[in-house]
């Protein structure tokens, strides 16, 4: 099914077809294999970045879209309806430019953002530590201000586009503070492990890091020594609006999936939609799908109108992830015993669906944050 | 609290200054007595009407406030803010507007919509009948096509200002089919019932109306004979739209209440709301908050955009109403004991919500629509 | 409906025959009335006592009834399905005799139980104060050491039977902690609150209470000084399986009525419960009514079998009232607007259910009791 | 963590043990291997046998163990705390011997039943057919009456140890309606498809089997010819309960997990299970870990009992499977995104619990079971 879509203009409509176009083209058709090989889509992002999707949200000076989040997201839920890993993966990069655009001096836009708008340059987010996820204050990998540069040292963890990426948005330990840099993907000293066996998302890696003793030239530092929390944060509020939209298009896969079937399949003599008890589940996996997007949207639009968005976004990840995770997992039930098997996307997609109520912070940290905003 | 609302341009932000002024001065002030003493709060409709709040989503050519549902709505949900029966009146007036709006003529737009929208005549909606709520297949009220117009005998029931109102939307079954007139609120041969004794909202009476031969000028009847019941459901597309307003309205207030408690009452040497297992259970209050105001504010921008919005309506109806009766139930729990007695206003809360689940089709209904829309 | 309940021996049958025709005669054909009219049941409970159901858990040589918990619970099962207010001041009466019997001196046993469980005097329990209600170590109500005994003072609130009962296990700090006292329900400088004006469990008043230097007897004292912590506790353990099996009898009689109606009330051509939606409405609560059953009998067989149960009483008062909350707010759902009027019993049992939650430890704070046995 | 458990004597403690001894030695050492790499445990079900865990609720005098069900199920809990599918296919295998052992003649139950009792004969359950799951009156697998006994023609799906199993409870459609025949593992004309690609449960295969004309002597008819769809329904509620109990086993052993882990794994500061928010989420699954083993076990009381229990068990498979699929999901929250990586249990625990909402009658079956009880 088409969602129909509440579009800005003609402009937002033409990239919502071009996107479907792209997704039916390029992910429809091989997602299967790769998530099932758990092999890496060899040129697709390449594909994505000639197509103009991968620096959406940025100005076209630097070689963005120019687009506003209302329909970057849009585009994000897109790619998630045909392939989750592709669409998580592009909200990462997208997440991986935030720093060097809102934070970067001006050279350092001008070097870096339009190779990694156009998508030549694959962003990787680094952040997590195996000791420390959601708590960003215990991070321990250094960044030791030393006469060449920053010598960056320790271990960092679920890196999405691990080892593949072109250059990571990472996070270390200065004398002052947390710091982030613009670090290369592949550097004398830097080592990844091995891809995580996960339950899903099985077709872009996901790895730890090992920095031992690598090198920064300076001008990697992103804003100020000891700014790096704060740039942290900040990005995340974008990367979790990214993740809502992942997670909304992943439901709204699993509910057509699912609605199919219920029209094809029959039991007692009609089909199962027709059953008030099926249709009625069905009826709440819509509600799910429809409210997830309208809250994301809500905040993108808040985003978009230079409104404050933090507990929107934190509660855009919550809404849409849990809706995400109960939406595939009835989906599943939908289909029965054939659920349970490979034969069905459904088997994926629920499974595809429990890293999203984890990752860019577990929905307990954004009920952390949720109330935190309530409380002041 | 005041809700920082994305509105669509300063004319929205000052009308709903000029609410919230209104409200505050009009009915945070009054509610709590009325609703007690279950008496109407003569003379409010008038102000509401002066104000111009009572023809909001009409054109400005027949005294209408000629502005899109997204600011109508939020018009509603602030006056719920303070007073759920008022707010869901003003829906319900809103309502009976919309068939002589809609399908009348322009001869019955002239005659009678410019005192309706200034509130001069204040409307009900009379669709359901004791034995038929929300199966209107099953309406057996009469209307009898007689020399001088139309004879209608029957009962209806759960009329909101039954008894009070100036005009009802009457839906009757004629030779026909079920059709739709704009009956008086006084007539020879017309009666009402006691209001019924609800679980709340207290303050506008619900009432049944007997109507034993009344004769209706021809004029009176909108759109075509038999034309009833498309009438009805369109007008209950748009009623959802303001029954979802309220809903969350009264769930913003009880989160209202529930934070400013929750910051001031301490157990165990901190504020409650401190305790992260309190947090939490606000943190998901906010979320579906935050969440059913952005599902019926996506549902009123495609209403304003022209697209569909059935389905939207319904959604955003079922997923506000349960929303409403979770959060007011729980914001009850943050209070504790106290929150179960009159001394909170969250205990009026937890008993209003209820009725939202029910009324212009139980939630029961909307999933049936909603099915049905994917079944297609 | 009758519960087909599953009962170790035929004394137990019988003791559930007698409650139900006691519970038919009694509470259902008073229930209505006072509940409305909020006026206490004036000789009901002397009515209990004289049929031996105010002291049924406690041995018979002082002239208990020598039940085990399983029994017991279900007897306060079947009053709870016909009178939810009386059933909780049953509860709470076997409750205030708790501490007597358990750390009481056999002459403190000898002198008091007889008169307590023959229900000629009946308790109430007073740990809440108006600051501290789940909180006890935050007590305020001070027993000072004098030479006739302990002076009491401070206030107390939210107690059962406030101003009626004949006693109050009264916990009050002391120089050595909180102490457990038997107090008189009348004495010099003992005053009560009027009764707060709650949603709901109308017909029993629920009073502060302010001690202004009442001294009590030496031998009021139940156990050591500074033991009461010790002692409410426990006390509580039992008295939240009574909760939790008043809980069980308000969800089944909101359950029966449900199902009642949707046996009798047609739409669409056939009774509701057979359109699916609402039959899977009606399994759904059955499920929630049987499971609660369940659960508080599976701790009561562990407490009368002497196996450790304070886990599973917490479980089972948090699982028991989260029952009842969401059985009879759906059961007002089924009988759609006639659910919210006070015609039909449902209105009242939703708001019955809210405080289930509340007292005798929130839920918040069973879910801190769970987790600190699963910390350990 | 050992569960403690309300067991009725020293037998069955002494049977739990033996249990816990075994499935530690025997399941938990091979679980992980098994279900990785998708392998069958040859020589396990031997072990079972011998050990007398394969005939635990049937009579000693063929062999079986003379055990309530109260017990037998606790006995099927723990080996699915430790391997879900092996605890799947030992209730599997129990169902399997529910039509001989209860419509089988005395010849039939002297032939057959030691061997099956002794799991000297392991066996499954052939009720589905690729086009008939739930609506057993679809089926179409033929039963033709000849010469030398039944002519057996058509596929049947969803078998668990299918192609391994040593007999088979076969429903087919014979001219009189639905008949049981006691079917060999390996016959002429019988071939099994190739193992379902599942989600979980990996160990022990599910296929479909074609019947090409197999002959089945006379005596394999168990029953009469026509009865096959009571002997089905009334094995079903039987096997309900052992369902239900491996899904409360296998709740708690992804509770247990959560538990241990949330214990050692630190975050600002402290262990997360001392943060109250993960706290309450443990609660909450142990609440739902001790309400669904209370549901199963109180249903099982009552068939011990031989009162009734086909609704109760119904609502223990719906309590217990959703409560399964509950609390993995939240297990894996626990552990954050290591719990989305094979590195942990919780992760195979997770996809193994969807099953269990599906097999042996959906829960949307299970809820047209219970609104039918109701609407008597």
């Amino acid at each position: 099914m088409t969602v129909d879509r509440l579009l800005p203009d003609q402009d937002a409509k033409d990239l919502i077809e071009l996107t479907r176009e792209i997704a039916d083209k390029e992910l429809a058709r091989r997602v299967d294999e790769h998530e099932r090989a758990e092999t890496y889509p060899e040129g697709l992002f390449g594909v994505l970045g000639g197509a103009g999707l991968l620096g959406l949200p940025y100005p076209e000076e630097y070689g963005g879209g120019g687009q506003p989040y209302e329909v970057y997201l849009q585009v994000i839920e897109e790619l998630a309806m045909r392939w989750a890993a592709v669409a998580v993966a592009t909200s990462v990069h997208t997440l991986a430019c935030f720093p060097v655009f809102t934070y970067g001096t001006a050279e350092q836009r001008a070097r870096w953002l339009p190779g990694m708008l156009a998508g030549q340059l694959i962003g990787g987010y680094s952040l997590s530590e195996p000791q420390a996820g959601s708590d960003a204050g215990a991070l321990t990998c250094k960044a030791e201000r030393v006469a060449d540069g920053y010598r960056i040292s320790g271990n960092k963890a679920w890196i999405t586009h691990g080892g593949i990426a072109d250059f990571y948005a990472l996070f270390a330990r200065s004398s002052s503070g947390i710091s982030c840099f613009l670090a290369p993907g592949a550097a004398d000293g830097l080592t990844f492990g091995r891809p995580e066996e996960k339950m899903g998302l099985h077709a872009v890696p996901t790895t730890t890091a090992h920095w031992d003793g690598v090198v920064l030239e300076p001008d990697r530092l992103i804003g100020d020594e000891g700014q790096g929390l704060q740039i942290a944060f900040s990005a995340l509020d974008s990367g979790r609006l990214g993740i809502a939209a992942c997670a909304t298009g992943l439901a709204q896969a699993a509910l057509d999936e699912a609605v199919a079937y219920a029209k094809e399949r029959k039991t007692f003599g009609k089909r199962i939609i027709d059953h008030q008890g099926l249709g009625f589940l069905l009826a709440d996996m819509a509600a799910a799908v429809d409210s997830a997007r309208a809250t994301y949207l809500d905040a993108a639009r808040r985003r978009d109108a230079g409104l404050p968005y933090s507990r929107q976004a934190s509660v855009a990840k919550l809404v849409a992830t849990d809706a995400a995770m109960k939406v595939t997992t009835d989906a599943v039930q939908v289909f029965g015993g054939y659920g349970y098997t490979r034969e069905f996307r459904v088997e994926r997609y629920m499974r595809e669906a429990k890293i999203m109520q984890i990752f860019e912070g577990t929905n307990q940290i954004q009920r952390l944050v949720i109330s935190r905003h309530l409380a002041k």
